[in-house]
């Protein structure tokens, strides 16, 4: 347990007894992916910014389970999907859907928590949460598709729509939405929002960083995943930008679709001589540093200082 | 135009449009897909029992057109996906999305189509909408794995189930909300809800007898398809269990994953002789009789007569 996490420690429980209830249905085959996907493990970080935005507003936040639910199962349906685009055959160190039991099953499977997920949603009856949720949704299929025609691309611009829509987008929802199931009015919810949009991009791209500097062992498969896959992220597109002879033989095995090991690790090599990784991390601080500036707006109680503790987590996290 | 589409021939025409507006966002590639699922047509047989339903309650029914595009969209987005989990290259006598751009482009376009079609749905105040169609979806992803993992199976039990999850589902939504959101009470919906199920179960049914003998040109695609993928229906079920020697040979084909065409076509003749297709149509039809029987619990207006006609004319087709 993060220690941030302590103030909504049991909600949380409430949360994990709600997915495994929620997923287990009538079919067999999809009870097994479903099961191996809870187990395959995770943060529940987008539960948690929903619960400890909603604490923000009010102490009783079980009215927030189903909502915190449904953002998790959102979540891991995309990953699902995301792992038969990129013939995933590990996830988090755990062998994926898409191994165990192939793209098809896959495919359907996604579909089907995503489907479980606006069950939960639609319980509620404040027409907000499925509006912002389904243009959440939308957005983080445009991401992977930007991602996808964008691929060997070093476009800054590109990418910060990209980690805005597949990762912040979501992330900003679970804190807005998570104060809005509470009962929460729009000058705690909007802020929330966006508290939640700029600790998403500056979590996506630690991320970035980390899938090129991290310990393998802790990051659960090999450093460089994104290179690999020709997918170009902030610490590169600054190395490329800086021009010269380091930028040039960087770009040669960035664009190179059949690159060696050797090769990839050269390009983490270079991204880190032409300083790219601590651009990264600059950028990083600084929409913590706007996300950090959102929470001044909120009632000074303990759940504002646990999402503060987040932000500087994610900050540590980076190095 | 179906003539009993008459009734409803401008309000189509506005779901037309919304559909298109719908679709077309920021993303260049998407809108080409978008673009290319709405031009490869469709009868719009979801939203056309949206609209008249809504009708046997008021005259006006513009308020329908968000949700009748809604069911016209999560129809598509099961068909994108299917194609992918089929490997199909054709649909309508059209190439697929997934011919076109790919096993990745597609999956992504149909959950963005799906995405889209909640953001349609969650401009509906009453929570009964969005409650009904999740679990539509949830069940619609049951259908297609009990389909995946039945394969091979001739099991009437589970035929039912399958075309119920896969197909009468949605048609049964379309039905009920379409009334509902038209503001109707129990009395009207509920119905209305229980002719669509009948209805959608006669019509898959149908759909599965004209696979095994339907005018190819008509068809857009070879006849014999399930067979081929290993998809056992209704006409073959019944056949397999008259037992004999015909019985036998055909379990024979319908067992072995790589049949040629010449027993493709043997298996369609034995599967006839053995009155199969016959007890196929029978079938339709008590389902037929019984969606029938539901709509005289209806006010006597225009738009069930339409209905009515509908229910008649997959009678017809299936001939």
């Amino acid at each position: 347990m993060l220690p941030f996490f302590k103030l909504i420690s049991a909600d949380l429980e409430a949360v994990e007894i709600e997915l495994g209830r929620v997923l287990i249905g009538e079919d067999d085959l999809l009870n097994q992916t479903a099961t191996h996907l809870l187990r395959a493990g995770g943060k529940r970080l987008r539960p948690a910014f929903a619960l400890l935005s909603a604490k923000v507003y009010t102490d009783d936040v079980s009215g927030v389970w189903p909502l915190a639910a449904a953002l998790e199962l959102i979540h891991m349906a995309t990953l699902v999907h995301d792992d038969v685009v990129d013939e995933a055959d590990a996830r988090r160190g755990k062998p994926t859907v898409r191994a165990l039991w192939g793209n098809e099953v896959s495919t359907h499977t996604g579909d089907y928590v995503l489907a479980k997920a606006l069950i939960q949603v639609s319980g509620y009856d404040r027409p907000l949460i499925s509006r912002v949720l389904s243009g959440t949704c939308v957005k983080m299929c445009e991401g992977e598709i930007i991602q996808m025609h964008g691929i060997y691309q070093a476009n800054l611009r590109n990418y910060l729509h990209r980690i805005q829509c597949k990762t912040a987008c979501l992330i900003e929802s679970s804190c807005k939405l998570g104060a809005v199931a509470a009962g929460a009015p729009d000058a705690i919810h909007h802020p929330l929002g966006r508290f939640g949009h700029y600790l998403g991009i500056a979590f996506q791209v630690t991320d970035d960083i980390l899938d090129m500097v991290a310990d393998e062992s802790r990051l659960g498969k090999r450093v460089g995943g994104d290179l690999r896959q020709g997918i170009v992220t902030i610490p590169v597109i600054y190395a490329l930008n800086r021009g010269g002879s380091a930028a040039e033989r960087l770009r040669e095995i960035v664009e190179n679709r059949s690159k060696t090991e050797t090769e990839v690790e050269e390009a983490i090599e270079l991204t880190r001589e032409l300083g790219g990784i601590d651009y990264g991390r600059h950028i990083a601080g600084a929409y913590l540093e706007k996300s950090i500036q959102q929470l001044k707006r909120l009632p000074d109680v303990p759940a504002r200082e646990s999402l503060r503790q987040i932000a500087e987590f994610i900050q540590i996290r980076a190095y």
